[in-house]
């Protein structure tokens, strides 16, 4: 049960109906960081995401934003599972695995992430900007799993929830919808943010 | 020396500057929470802030937001000192103490918020509102720092650039700053944000 009295909505979106003031650029922000111009595809962004989340060990964080990954690559959990525990070996290029070891020692603490390993990213071209958004991603679910978990949000169990609402977030990003309706609500209750 | 090529400024402006997409709903968030209506005052919404930054070891972030928390209380840089280090006898509110017991868990993990920690601050009289808006500051400057630190931005030595630059933010938020000239300016190269 969440520690306050939150609309009924799961995960980061009960905290985000009850204070709209502070989900407007809340929103603004992922859409910008995950959806926006990037020479990072979306799916990629959206691993960097899962990945940190799961590191944070956010339940409903890895499991959306892995869910909205898998949308990107054509529905390929297997990608996402294999990212989260054992990126090194995953079917992603290598300029990724080297992004996403900036984002795990960011989301441990800034000061972990050493001149080597900024190094390594740019050697397989990675540019400034990405190394940027990298940090900012890693930073920002920091933020956002610390939102959902330091308010004992609930998280639904069914992956269809999170199949269902990935579809409609890698259609129309964070912020619109929040304002729309899935095509399959799974529960009265539980309308998408 | 940062990570990446940078404008050269001080801590988060620097990757602000490179960044305004992201720059503008970050500040947007910060100007919300920290400065928007609230039952908190301003003073003590930046001494969270302060003293989150401190258990993450931000030097820029805690020293920024503790010359603002200082110009909103008359200049006491004591009493901000005291918080960072042994806030539960500082001269601030039972009703903040048992908040930053909130805000430091969630620093260190969401999970780690208790029921009790949440019923303690609602018996000295902590709204849900408030306590809602002491996790997300708390999760908003672990972003923060970690942004800060994850690029390896630098931080001015000079404690006079500190006050200099908080008397601006106090009088005019932070999105405003980022456009305006500080009276006194410390550097030819750190134009405020």
């Amino acid at each position: 049960m969440p520690h306050i009295t939150l609309p009924d909505l799961p995960g980061i979106r009960g905290p985000m109906a009850f204070r709209p003031e502070t989900a407007k650029p809340l929103n603004e922000l992922v859409d910008v960081l995950l959806r926006g111009p990037s020479t990072l595809s979306p799916g990629e962004r959206e691993l960097i995401a899962t990945f940190v989340s799961a590191r944070n060990d956010c339940r409903y964080c890895q499991t959306i934003h892995g869910a909205v990954a898998a949308a990107h690559f054509r529905g390929d959990e297997g990608l996402v599972a294999q990212v989260k525990v054992d990126f090194e070996h995953a079917r992603v290029s290598d300029k990724l695995k080297a992004l996403l070891v900036i984002a795990g020692k960011t989301a441990e603490g800034g000061k972990l992430v050493t001149a080597e390993d900024v190094d390594r990213a740019r050697k397989l071209g990675a540019t400034d900007l990405e190394i940027h958004d990298t940090v900012l991603i890693a930073a920002v679910f920091c933020m956002c799993n610390r939102y959902v978990d330091g308010l004992a949000t609930w998280a639904p169990d069914d992956p269809d929830f999170y199949r269902q609402r990935a579809a409609l977030v890698a259609e129309h990003g964070y912020a619109a919808s929040t304002l729309q309706k899935p095509a399959t609500p799974t529960t009265p209750t539980a309308p998408p943010r």
